[in-house]
């Protein structure tokens, strides 16, 4: 197989675009899509600092690459989840991809922020992990935002998280859930960063092969409270059709993008003020991350495991709970 | 197990509705859905004179069966694709069934109204042979409504039928489709037929266990020109979302047909005359049937089988067309 561009020895085939390219030319094609993806959303300015959220897996750490890369003014965000073994390795990538870039990490720690870090929350909320995890880090990555002056933040959300989210909310037809979803989140109130997902014109195929073709190190292994739920998973059915029919995928999330979700926004209009307890936006009188840490502190003297301290690993998977609810919240933290 | 209704020994299982049910009972069960179907969506009024579409298949002659039982005025329309053994067997199956029941049943034949049989429709037209065939079809059911004074023809679609139509359409985010699936197609022009879908919130299983247990001769075999295309089908992905999580497929439709449909439909207004040719309705001058016709007509000296004559049984799966259409189209064949 031949690179499409120079004719030289092709490392990777893209069927979807019906081409093939050696290494040097897709990474030249994946910083162009990425690039092209911020410029026609309109994403960021040549000159707007940008905060990263890098779980040190490959989608963010690829993003945050291309952004260094570009000139961009970054700094990462890692977000210590407490995830035993899983959140030391991911932090220790995050660090090092940081120290080796001369680049900036800004980490904050959910044990701190909400009390207790993700599994003693999983043991004394009544959401699912995936759901409680996703709220604290929606909430983290607004507010280190605003503290350390960045008007938008980027997540690594790759064109296989985007069309599983999707697949999940269509089948419940969740009109909320429709409405909200984009690659651009754009500000609705003085309170909060906007949100863009660079990457998500990208496979998850090519932003790993991106981060191995770059040297990146990233960490390999799922979030283990993310295990379980996933034995039929809506990626696994969008890599099916794919496979059929190339470029299914993105058509579903782009014809969505285009078509759609114009129709789920109309009449969609929420009234955000600023929660009674931390100033950050909610729409009723004290924010959701501001309940999960009530709760975590009126579950505190009733624990078996005193909060803080490290809670037992979890060896079995997780038992099937809402589906669609678990496998958009896990396509979330893979990649955010 | 035992029957919820009686305590007697169950026969199937419903777990969507997480209850399990004997024979008897099971086919008051499929009955009353029916019926209740029929009259919460309005399809039907007391006394109206039903055309039921029967195809040979499980659906349709359960979906008459149960009408008849029901004491509505009824005919059955069986329409001749001319499909070799798969046509005379399901023909078989129709007269049979109306025989018994002293039922009447109008026959039409696609080669008499077309100029030739599906399989030489297939060879002279570029569309997907089941599209042709849809055509076909919904042309033929419509007019022979109106020429025996119908106003109202039912189909046997059935819940997954439906479903995998709409997955198929959402995965394309084709808005006509989206803004046209519905239980009850109801009339926007004088000569249109209103079309409803008495079974569309019973599932292909429980089709099947009505037909068995009323003894219903039914054809089994599928279509021979819907094979091939369905090695990956949307009945398959929605079937494992349904075992990982009972209800979903229902929830899927439902929820489409309650909180999304109503987004596609509007502005979705469409121009209808009358064809200059046939005089059935139509978005432009002539309509797509007597367009198939035509080439049909123009094609009978250059073709290489005479038309009307046998020509020969396909034996290895159609090669890949459009995935999607040609699913959404195979349902559509099954169940009409």
């Amino acid at each position: 197989m031949k690179c499409r561009k120079c004719g030289g020895r092709a490392v990777l085939e893209l069927r979807r675009h019906n081409t093939a390219f050696c290494a040097g030319d897709f990474l030249d094609f994946f910083r162009h899509q990425t690039l092209e993806t911020i410029r026609r959303w309109k994403m960021l300015s040549r000159d707007e600092p940008v905060l990263v959220a890098v779980s040190g897996g490959k989608d963010s750490l690829a993003l945050w690459d291309v952004l260094l890369e570009a000139g961009y003014t970054t700094a990462g965000l890692y977000i210590d989840l407490g995830i035993f073994d899983y959140s030391r390795e991911s932090k220790a990538r995050c660090q090092a991809f940081a120290a080796g870039r001369d680049a900036r990490l800004i980490v904050v720690s959910v044990a701190e922020e909400v009390g207790a870090g993700i599994p003693q929350v999983k043991d004394v909320t009544r959401r699912p992990t995936c759901s409680a995890c996703g709220l604290s880090k929606r909430y983290i990555m607004n507010r280190a935002a605003l503290d350390h002056g960045f008007g938008v933040v980027a997540t690594g959300h790759n064109l296989d998280d985007e069309a599983a989210t999707l697949l999940g909310s269509t089948l419940r037809w969740d009109e909320s859930s429709l409405a909200r979803q984009t690659p651009v989140l754009e500000v609705t109130h003085p309170k909060l960063a906007r949100r863009i997902k660079p990457l998500f014109r990208l496979s998850e195929r090519e932003t790993a092969a991106y981060a191995f073709l770059r040297g990146i190190d990233y960490i390999v292994e799922e979030c283990p409270f993310a295990r379980g739920a996933t034995s039929i998973s809506h990626k696994e059915v969008l890599n099916r059709l794919e496979d059929v029919s190339p470029g299914s995928k993105a058509s579903f999330l782009l014809g969505f993008l285009e078509r759609a979700r114009p129709r789920f926004q109309a009449g969609e209009s929420v009234d955000l003020r600023e929660c009674l307890r931390c100033g950050q936006t909610t729409t009723g009188e004290v924010c959701a991350f501001c309940k999960l840490a009530d709760q975590v502190r009126r579950a505190a003297p009733r624990s078996a495991v005193p909060l803080g301290s490290a809670a037992l690993e979890p060896t079995d998977p997780a038992p099937l709970r809402g589906l669609a609810a678990d496998l958009s919240a896990a396509s979330e933290i893979h990649a955010s």
